[in-house]
């Protein structure tokens, strides 16, 4: 089953294109975890602080995106950790987008493509997040494996994202666009029956005119929308990321899931509720 | 010491500004450590064969970098593995730049910063290649540790690099051109006593041309030149990536020296005389 089938599936299950994002940010993480002296008593309090994440709000998402830096943080005996959450979840049929941004030349690619999409990969997963900067020969390695999908940076959702992004080439486009329309050759003749191809796009939900643009110059894209919650995305440019048909795009969220501030008595009560809060958002900006 | 210094001081005690990368390709290692069942006795096999590379190159090269995407395709434990690595080259007093490509947003990115510069980082090491395309923001958090080094993608070497970094911008730059001015914006006042700052720049041999404008544009950047032996790359490219005065480039060499084609009795052997050639035929280049 090729990813983009799979997630939209999921999508129509769950009526809900909210992914959870799982980002351990230290510093927002319980005293009761962080306290603890590091070693694997610490790893497995975390490890269940981020099962009860994904156990409060699975109901309400079509997938869950760990990112990977705050594993990384943590060491061998952190990503040992990663790979048990992502088998867990494999076992209980949750799509699973990893955060990675991961780039490198063709042939350094395709380690990292064996890392990630391999049958005997220790990390995982269906989707990853990778960064385009280097060209289709740095894209390719990971399309040898036609079930699982990527998502390359076009347009990001932090301030500093226009530095680059945004510059003005001299046949009209901007860089961000440019990538737009790598993202769109690079899907050319490898279509699901939906007309979805295997490479997405990461727009943040910070920049609505951007999404609007861009959009319209992805059309066999699934765009993942970061920045919406704790970034402070707006509702335009989530309804900008989707088809007409309310199709195409998944939106993340994931500190004002994994940390909520709702009042809640417990955490999982508060994880729920806060995904549920997410999904019915998203759900009024479709268009 | 500031990487910049470290660096410089190595080079000149070796007269040499080889960087011999520690790129263990599965395919291009010897039979012996493959068909060895997955397993801590694989990974101490290829522990000895890349401390065995170290220790017959050492001489002859200022730094070396390890690809962080072969030992993460080796799970946990080959990370834990490279872990091990890192400690000694530090123990033996080498230089030490991580390849890994990473980038994020910045509270996402200080993850990564601390996972490899932090006093407590799992892989400790000197300077880390990072993607530039999220622009200032996604470097800042690095630059928060003012001892160690960043080196910044300019213009990659592999044939699909022109894809997005050689796009005319409505300025008349190149995109790769824009990135380099960026990589200089960013060490403004962060220059050390020789001139340079702690963003470096990755500029592949293979782009002469390119090397020549781009040198011209990072006054104060150190440029680690990849793609020399394996991938081609040409004579007049290094010479380019020098300054008048002969300082201000690394040249790496990972296939040609980890796996070497000398007739050399042994694998040390051949090890020691490619990385003695590899560091003759750059001095040759030298202006």
């Amino acid at each position: 089953l090729r990813f983009t089938e799979r997630i939209q599936r999921r999508i129509e299950s769950q009526q809900s294109p909210l992914v959870v994002g799982l980002d351990p940010h230290w510093n927002l993480l319980p005293a009761s975890i962080t306290a603890l002296p590091p070693g694997e008593e610490l790893l497995l309090a975390l490890e269940n602080f981020l099962w009860r994440v994904v156990d409060a709000s699975h109901p309400y998402a079509c997938a869950f995106k760990p990112q990977l830096a705050f594993f990384e943080r943590l060491g061998p005996a952190g990503l040992a950790m990663l790979g048990r959450l992502l088998q867990r979840l494999e076992r209980e049929g949750l799509p699973v987008i990893l955060d990675g941004k991961r780039n490198d030349i063709g042939s350094t690619a395709a380690a990292y493509a064996d890392a990630f999409f391999s049958p005997q990969a220790p990390w995982p997963c269906h989707a990853l997040t990778v960064n385009g900067f280097l060209g289709g020969d740095g894209i390719e390695p990971f399309l040898n494996f036609p079930d699982h999908g990527l998502f390359v940076l076009v347009k990001t959702s932090n301030p500093g994202s226009g530095d680059l992004q945004d510059l003005r080439l001299a046949d009209g486009r901007m860089v961000c666009e440019a990538m737009a329309d790598l993202v769109s050759s690079w899907n050319r003749d490898r279509l699901d029956d939906s007309g979805y191809g295997p490479v997405g796009a990461v727009i943040g939900a910070t920049w609505p005119n951007h999404m609007t643009a861009l959009r319209a110059r992805l059309p066999h894209s699934l765009i993942l929308v970061p920045g919406f919650g704790a970034q402070g995305g707006e509702p335009a440019a989530l309804r900008a990321a989707f088809k007409p048909d309310g199709r195409g795009a998944l939106v993340n969220s994931s500190r004002a899931i994994c940390f909520p501030d709702t009042g809640a008595p417990d955490h999982a009560c508060a994880v729920s509720a806060a995904a549920r809060l997410a999904r019915d958002q998203i759900r009024a900006c479709l268009p």
